[in-house]
């Protein structure tokens, strides 16, 4: 059994996005040894996106910041999320990355609460979030398993011969 | 029981993709009744977007014209495809349409199969096409059945309360 979440005041993170974000972002990524430099790259992009559209860009944030100024900017953790296109009512939840010397103190859960919470004010119905079927994420699964996600669809063979997508999903009270 | 497919030359299709595309993209799709303002905003975008970008941008085409020249330029049908982002093999068939008096008489299937061989020759393992459950598109999902596509997976509630998205899936031989 695991204790429940620490409870995190809905103004613990940050949503409006600085131009620092992107390198941040980046930087955290590789650091977690969980994405390709191309996921990477991807997650950087989302940022400078929604620095040149805006919230009309349909790229949200959370930020969980590190470090004291400019000088030693970092992220400890984030989580990007936004309406998916083409629906009324789900939401993607398109990354949430916890820094590895955070990790396991409840950083991953307040974010994704707290995303929850504004993908709630936001009219969302559902939340959306795929991974892959690898070994190297089984600690990503058993997250979404125990913070009230369903591994409602899988894809096999999807990012490569053997490495199936799975579709988590949580139908929002 | 249906008859086999009438087997279409493998240049029965236009590949090159003109600025005219644009528009005729969007009658068709308005002709049909299948789709919506917003969803036939999404097809003409695709074209402009491979107008701007060229075959990197990661859109691909079949059109199969209809009339005589510029002055009654239409399409009787056209099909979009794409590498899906972050897989290696996965390709979407984002659009497959025909003109509703051109509809019975094998020409989507015809689009499906040069897609397909396409695919196949950009190194795809895998089609991936998605539909919704609602009445509408009973005869698409038919389509998808009877032309060697499997419902692999299913996310309820997905474009609206109540509407799920079947996400038909088909393996290269």
């Amino acid at each position: 059994m695991t204790a429940a979440p620490p409870k995190l005041a809905r103004d613990a993170f940050r949503e409006d996005v600085r131009p620092e974000d992107a390198a941040a972002v980046r930087a955290l990524a590789a650091a977690t040894g969980f994405f390709s430099e191309s996921e990477a790259d991807i997650a950087e992009e989302l940022v400078l996106e929604r620095l040149r559209l805006g919230e009309a860009g349909g790229y949200f944030f959370l930020f969980a910041d590190a470090g004291d100024g400019p000088a030693e900017y970092a992220l400890a953790g984030y989580a990007c999320y936004g309406p998916t296109p083409g629906t009324n009512g789900c939401f993607d939840l398109y990354w949430i990355v916890v820094a590895p010397d955070g990790q396991g103190r409840g950083l991953g859960r307040g974010l994704l609460a707290a995303a929850e919470d504004r993908i709630r004010e936001r009219g969302g119905r559902k939340v959306i979030v795929e991974t892959s079927s690898r070994p190297l994420y089984a600690k990503t699964r058993a997250f979404y398993d125990k913070t009230g996600y369903l591994a409602e669809a899988v894809i096999a063979d999807f990012y490569d011969a053997g490495d199936a997508k799975i579709i988590f999903t949580k139908t929002l009270g």
